[in-house]
């Protein structure tokens, strides 16, 4: 813990980076005051790399991490320091974004006539002949099955709700770089200029032929589950909208380490969900297939059950033929009393510290709401939480590249909640002792997750 | 020339190429008796690599440039030298295209859970808030800028016609290996599943957000111009079909190379062209405009004039309007005569020495059907053509990539025919003296190409 109160891990991901080039005059021991002058202002140093030399001057690139508003303290602590100035400041967030995260090269230098008449025309003749006499073929000769369509209109994105399709597209194109550093898949973002549920749906079908799969992403409930049904029963590659199922695949890995941690069995545990949309209903039936069978969902209009007429739709009314067996219609802090398991995938702030202390002991509670929890991991830990974590740390990208890739390797049709348990146990499996969840950094994990996912097809 | 009266280029350029896995008695003279063996069935020899040792023999992969009838007689021959053995047999085209031609990367590694948070959730949000508060900015914060849809129906692909969007999809991963080599345009191919216009352009319109500019590519006529008509009043981004504005392009700088070669200035000059066409009508608009005033187009129904009635459509009437001033209605070898360039976009095989011969001195003759030209070069030379190249000569591949990479730098939101014509003019001006284009592969006369278009906008 740090002086404000800060972990140090909540310091150091922080999401806001910049690099300072800095103006410092050419003597022993200035450095060290300008580097101290960030610290004192509570700026992370990251990387100082020299970046030029100019009469009496030296250069620096140093980075910092620190949010905007510390960013203009610094500079001031900076240019305060006698005889350093700070010349330039680049938000290292956007340069990450800058022309795009992903780009697309050629598998093959072109270097010759000939490897040019290989990769087109005339030599590729040949390659598409083939293809029409055995359409199955494609599979072998085109790049299909190492591709996957990453599709969005735009009504659900992160935090930040209905933002449109266009400014969504940085995150489809960080998706697709995870998808490539991690999976050797080539994902391309497709964004939909469209809230119409069978347009959607007809123009990801036309264009389908290219793709090994399609991945559904930031699109709005109840509109995704309708989208997702009725592309799957259209196509004959996988369709998963991976803010339902990556996250409730990446929830259950983190659940299972935690169950052990805690020394219980899923079928003696009761869980409260707070969220009935996208991931609260697929979390749900997650759940509920890996053995956990008491479960109560919540929305804004309180309870899910059976009957409820205010706030349904026939996603919340299936769920409610699901869960919550005994029709309970208690308020939120009732439904928390004696629940072993909290999973919160609705919006900041909306449980107390009470509601946790009403739990069973030593809950596990996993607060997910972006870009804030529930509930912060402090509080739940102060109110008795014996494990918990939030959206920060159960993140889908350990999930989705695994599920696409074991996939693509198997040639599924569909990925079934069968392979998303096997992703989610194996992920278990690859826990390192007293952590939550494997190395999100380690490119073994996510082909051990392909693995075990190709092998439940 | 070769005895068999084939060219060295013909040869060397030959569309197959096998890797012969040859087992070979490790003897000193063996080698050569197997690459004998190979020459004299008429094999080219590429490549020889050292593949592996075992007992007494060596493996040596031998690169052979030769067609699939001429393949059997070589392995045959190899086998038959005493102490070698031909083990396996690759097809290198097809080894190019397998598991496609193209792959996605990440631009930046990621290797900290920085780079992840940066790159994703939660850091990614400050970029998206960026561009739906000022949507123009997307493209410097994504890849619009350097991406352009390849879209196809598969209806007119190559010289092979109506095969659908699948079998269609290698050729589109060509020309997006060679978007990504020569100018690091990151393409991806959009293949659609429909012949119905309205179908297509509603497509194309919804999912065209995420690029910067749209290719079309290999889609039949006549409903290639009303799907680049309506998709570029449409869009704001630049909308070309590859098969009409590329290849006009590129016949267009070579033209102006053969003008020159024959000291014919464009203003005195007459065309015939054969084929009325995507290409045919794109090269008659380029020509006109251009300077060569007077032209003849022919199709399959002979020469095109103003009120003819069999086989025309909007297309042919207006181009009606714009060519044939004196409603000439001869038959094919009367509209050679005295012309000073013939173009050909037709079928193979349509033209005879004696119409060429039949042509004003020293013609400029360019026969660009696919696999086959219209006439060989060599039957053309004998009748008197004093510059002739075919479409092995003439590739669109010197055009389109320059094309879209000044049009996206330039932010254009079309690609304008005096764009098409500065390209044209460049490449011409980069022609070494004797030869009719530059090097197809000089990655630097594609750049040059892009500033053109640029400063054309």
């Amino acid at each position: 813990m740090y002086l404000d109160g800060s972990s140090w891990q909540e310091r150091y991901f922080c999401d806001e980076i910049y690099t300072l080039r800095c103006r410092i005059v050419d003597k022993p021991g200035m450095l060290g005051r300008v580097i101290s002058a960030i610290g004192e202002c509570g700026g992370h140093v990251g990387d100082v790399h020299f970046a030029g030399l100019c009469d009496e001057t030296k250069s620096r690139d140093i980075t910092v991490f620190c949010d905007a508003e510390q960013l203009k303290t610094i500079m001031s602590a900076v240019n305060a320091v006698n005889g350093a100035e700070v010349d330039n400041v680049v938000d290292e967030v956007f340069e990450t974004h800058r022309r795009g995260a992903i780009e697309t090269f050629s598998r093959m230098p072109i270097q010759s006539l000939s490897d040019l008449r290989m990769i087109y025309t005339p030599g590729v003749a040949s390659v598409c002949k083939k293809i029409e006499k055995d359409p199955d073929t494609a599979w072998e000769w085109t790049g299909i099955c190492d591709r996957v369509a990453i599709v969005t209109n735009g009504t659900a994105v992160l935090g930040l709700g209905d933002i449109g399709s266009v400014p969504s597209l940085p995150v489809m194109e960080g998706k697709a770089a995870i998808f490539a550093e991690f999976t050797g898949i080539s994902a391309v973002p497709v964004l939909i200029d469209s809230k119409d549920i069978d347009t959607i749906v007809e123009t990801v079908t036309l264009t389908a032929g290219s793709y090994g799969a399609i991945q559904l992403e930031d699109i709005a409930a109840p509109a995704c589950f309708e989208i997702e049904e009725k592309l799957q029963s259209r196509l004959d590659i996988p369709v998963l909208h991976d803010d339902q199922h990556g996250t409730a695949t990446i929830l259950l890995a983190a659940l299972i380490t935690a169950l052990e941690q805690t020394n219980r069995k899923p079928e003696d545990c009761s869980a409260i969900i707070l969220g009935a949309g996208a991931a609260g209903i697929a979390i749900s039936k997650i759940l509920l297939d890996f053995g956990i069978k008491d479960i109560l969902v919540y929305d804004s209009a309180g309870a899910v059950y059976k009957g409820r007429t205010k706030g349904m739709n026939k996603y919340k009314e299936e769920l409610a033929e699901i869960t919550n067996k005994n029709c309970f219609k208690g308020d939120l802090l009732e439904g928390f009393k004696g629940r072993d398991i909290f999973i919160g995938v609705a919006r900041p702030n909306m449980v107390s510290k009470e509601m946790i202390a009403a739990m069973a002991d030593g809950p596990i509670v996993f607060p997910l709401s972006n870009p804030v929890g529930e509930i912060s991991r402090e509080e739940a830990a102060e109110a008795g939480a014996a494990v918990t974590a939030d959206g920060r740390d159960i993140n889908n990208a350990l999930a989705y590249p695994g599920l696409f890739r074991g996939a693509l390797n198997g040639r599924a049709k569909k990925i079934t909640l069968k392979m998303q348990i096997a992703a989610a146990k194996t992920i278990a499996e690859l826990t390192p002792e007293g952590r939550l969840l494997p190395d999100i950094l380690d490119r073994g994990v996510h082909m051990q997750v392909a693995d075990a996912v190709e092998e439940a097809i």
